[in-house]
């Protein structure tokens, strides 16, 4: 099982898990949101947003209302990576 | 809690957080047996290896018997933040 935690995955990286992790119950969430929950600046947020975009995790969109801001949105493919990832992690905890 | 997962830690690196999850059960491991279980190259095992070391998160030590052999073991610093790591990473995956 861990053999199956050491694979390259986009999910190895703690701000992108914590990305995906919100998310996944979330569905959508504002910049500004993301870059609060999970304390990191804004140039940190925006390079690993680029990693999960890149990889079809999630889209990223510019909303014009009274002032731009940019949401982004989880992806089908990437709230099942995110699942497999944090089902390994459970079967890997529960066996300790 | 997804602020706490995103803050700089040594074992936010799944080889890393694998290594130290094998230790905390076997207490100690020979290189050969960790490269096997982790599916990882003797050089990637070899550079988290040291920067676990340099933490203080365990020992190296060869051990010459019939062979030279490089023994890993695990510290109780190693120990004590990989349980806490691991306590976290439960807690997250028990709030989903």
């Amino acid at each position: 099982m861990l053999n199956e935690l050491t694979k390259k995955s986009v999910l190895g990286n703690p701000v992108r898990l914590g990305i995906m992790i919100y998310l996944l119950t979330h569905k959508r969430a504002f910049f500004k949101e993301l870059q609060e929950v999970l304390s990191v600046t804004p140039g940190n947020l925006d390079s690993h947003l680029r990693t999960l975009e890149k990889e079809g995790f999630v889209k990223i969109k510019k909303a014009i209302a009274d002032r731009p801001r940019t949401i982004i949105i989880i992806t089908e493919k990437g709230a099942e990576e995110t699942k497999k990832y944090l089902k390994l992690l459970k079967e890997i905890l529960n066996e300790l």
